[in-house]
């Protein structure tokens, strides 16, 4: 019998694997193609719209040369037709800017994958992902921010 | 008619209602009660699981004693069971240090909070809110960091 949470996991995976690959079209075709599918990059606003998305990658994909994810602490569930992943991202990149190939950039960023069932499988629905400034030991049940929800 | 994106609004107002009035009561009825319930508090990592949430929520009231959300850009998304609002949380705040009580701190947070219909309505299944750093007059599509995804 099929595991769905294997199936999420699975394409939770190739999602990070696109990315990392510069691999425009994979994540094309990872995301549902919906005018309600939303991202949430890095201390940016949300991104509606497959479209708008879709463009966001494009750019992203172009300032990045290099970007590997570790992820950590993965989790997924699924609810009928709905599932999640969350997760932290552990994230080694070398940007445009970088004067030495040989030095590289690290930050954590705790993320949100969300799925929808469709005809065609599991595609992404919402992907919101955060910088992560809480130490890595702390207690994940205590916010370390009383500021905003 | 009923308007399942007018009743998904209604639910994600009384949400933030709730916090400001730290209201816990409230704010535990407004959640799924699954083990697959997710909330990322600003710059802090996945917090899974009901009885876990709910405490965080516990911890944050205890430790804000005023807080006021001014919603902007807010959309919401009714797929089936499946719904979703975004927003950019304008946070009012006074925390416990402010030695001052006419001294305010604002800040902006991009929300995404995904929603499961259930036999008891609306119920709120993942919240993840992050620190805008991008200017508001950015454009939304062109996110500002090539970093993490």
């Amino acid at each position: 019998m099929n595991d769905p949470a294997k199936d999420l996991l699975a394409v939770n995976a190739a999602f990070y694997e696109a990315f990392e690959n510069a691999d425009f079209d994979s994540m094309r075709e990872l995301w549902a193609t919906d005018d309600g599918v939303v991202c949430v990059h890095p201390a940016n606003r949300p991104i509606r719209g497959y479209q708008a998305v879709m463009r966001s990658w494009v750019a992203l994909m172009a300032s990045a040369p290099y970007i590997q994810f570790f992820l950590t602490d993965v989790e997924a569930v699924v609810v009928g037709e709905l599932g999640s992943v969350t997760c932290t991202e552990n994230v080694l990149s070398a940007g445009t800017d970088t004067p030495d190939v040989a030095s590289f950039a690290g930050a954590s960023a705790a993320a949100t994958n969300v799925f929808r069932l469709t005809p065609e499988g599991w595609r992404l629905w919402i992907h919101h992902a955060s910088p992560v400034l809480s130490s890595p030991d702390a207690d994940p049940d205590e916010p370390t921010e009383g500021g905003a929800s």
